[in-house]
């Protein structure tokens, strides 16, 4: 998918919200654990009931790397029900993957190729090598960790480095690999005020932002911040839609929070 | 597994030998390819020619992922081939997997629980809260990453945060974690005047080498710096040793290559 149709699907929809897949079965309503593949029926009941209202799908790879190859069987099922039946949705395989060269030339292609995702969350620890072989595939999306929205954020990425923060030094670095045009980011919304910063150094580029809702960031100051003239938001919440009932009216449960935000947005939008 | 017999299985073989299980269908002997299980097969056969000069196998997950779920089963089968026949072999899930808390456990299952690795590498990004819940796990092992062997290695990793480089206070900052003695090292070959430096911040800890050979590493000069009271140093080799030929006796070949590098090990534990 290329970044205009992303962003032409975000004016259509008058959203910017990214659903975060994040499929936990002890967390899921118990009538589901009959089924054959729970995690699979569970996210195609939430796509269905929110395909209208979310741009974007986020399924956490760990999530289904837990159940191993039942897990995997349910990744790839969910990914392929989006691709077949969303096609205007921008999937996202949130897995934080990156090694040396040739290795991430492999990870690319298992989320790129074998699975189709849009993108990949990368992180960008080993550098440029590490990072360049995801940002080779054309119309594909390289999302870098810059400032995640947990707390572990403070051991190293806000650290000074060379006189600016490691998480800044990760962007600028950044801007010079090939096809940098591909990348993203993934900036947490607990420390709204540094998107502002983030701004400055990557005006175009589009960031991913988790920690809305369960994390608790706030939309109008991110927003305040972060937008830019192509939107240039992806705002993510996992929990706070996906497990917003544990009954059988989980799927409009969802839908209800997912139209919660998605009217925020098209207020902030409109205004 | 513990420290412990990791340790009396090295002074057993001998032997502080990591083979890398990278299995590319591209380079494989091509008489392997009309095998069900192809990665499987050829992965059996380097083990069952090598486990006597090896203490331990790291498959890189990047490999396996690559081809969707019948790479898993690859992966899954090669891991249960190891615990029930060579248990007392030390295995790697080379995964650099990392996230926020709750997601990172996620991970751990994955890797501890379900597929029953002794360890996982673990990128150090996310902080404190992305690697402990690895920790968390008894007589399992987060090798995590601080200095790696790839070029990239230089874009963050080696910049000076704060008055030492990012991969001195990755160290530093992780001895602090909880169960801490549960943490191993990455730290590349390709550097071996650093291992002295890396030495003075966790004398006790183990590294795990890769670098030597394919990418230029010197076993000298790395045990050097690197040995300890308890050895302390797992040295990769992967290319080197399981493509060693791509004709029909690859094992054969395979195991020659471990051979060499073994000897030169008992040569260095024994002086």
């Amino acid at each position: 998918m290329t970044t205009q149709e992303l962003v032409a699907q975000i004016h259509e929809k008058q959203s910017f919200l990214c659903i975060g897949l994040d499929v936990d079965l002890n967390k899921i309503p118990k009538h589901l654990l009959d089924k054959e593949d729970p995690i699979f029926e569970f996210n195609k009941a939430i796509i269905d009931a929110t395909h209208h209202l979310a741009v974007a799908y986020k399924p956490n790879t760990a999530f289904y790397e837990a159940y191993g190859i039942k897990g995997w069987k349910s990744l790839e099922k969910t990914i392929t029900y989006l691709n077949a039946n969303y096609p205007e949705v921008f999937t996202i395989a949130d897995a934080k993957r990156g090694d040396i060269g040739n290795t991430s030339t492999m990870y690319a292609k298992a989320f790129f190729e074998d699975l189709e995702f849009d993108s990949v969350t990368v992180a960008p620890y080993m550098g440029k090598d590490s990072v360049e072989p995801f940002l080779a595939f054309e119309n594909k999306h390289t999302i870098l960790l810059a400032l995640t929205s947990n707390q572990g954020a403070f051991d190293f990425q806000t650290k000074n480095v060379e006189g600016k923060e490691l998480y800044k030094q990760v962007l600028e670095v950044s801007k010079s690999y090939k096809n940098s045009k591909n990348l993203m980011y993934v900036v947490g919304a607990t420390k709204a005020e540094f998107i502002g910063e983030i701004r400055k150094i990557i005006p175009d580029s589009f960031l991913l932002v988790p920690g809305v809702g369960a994390q608790g960031g706030n939309l109008q100051e991110v927003c305040r911040y972060g937008l830019n003239d192509q939107v240039g938001l992806l705002i993510n919440s996992s929990r706070g839609i996906i497990y917003a009932s544990d009954g059988a009216d989980y799927a409009k449960a969802a839908a209800e929070k997912a139209l919660e935000l998605q009217k925020q947005m098209e207020n902030i939008l409109k205004s």
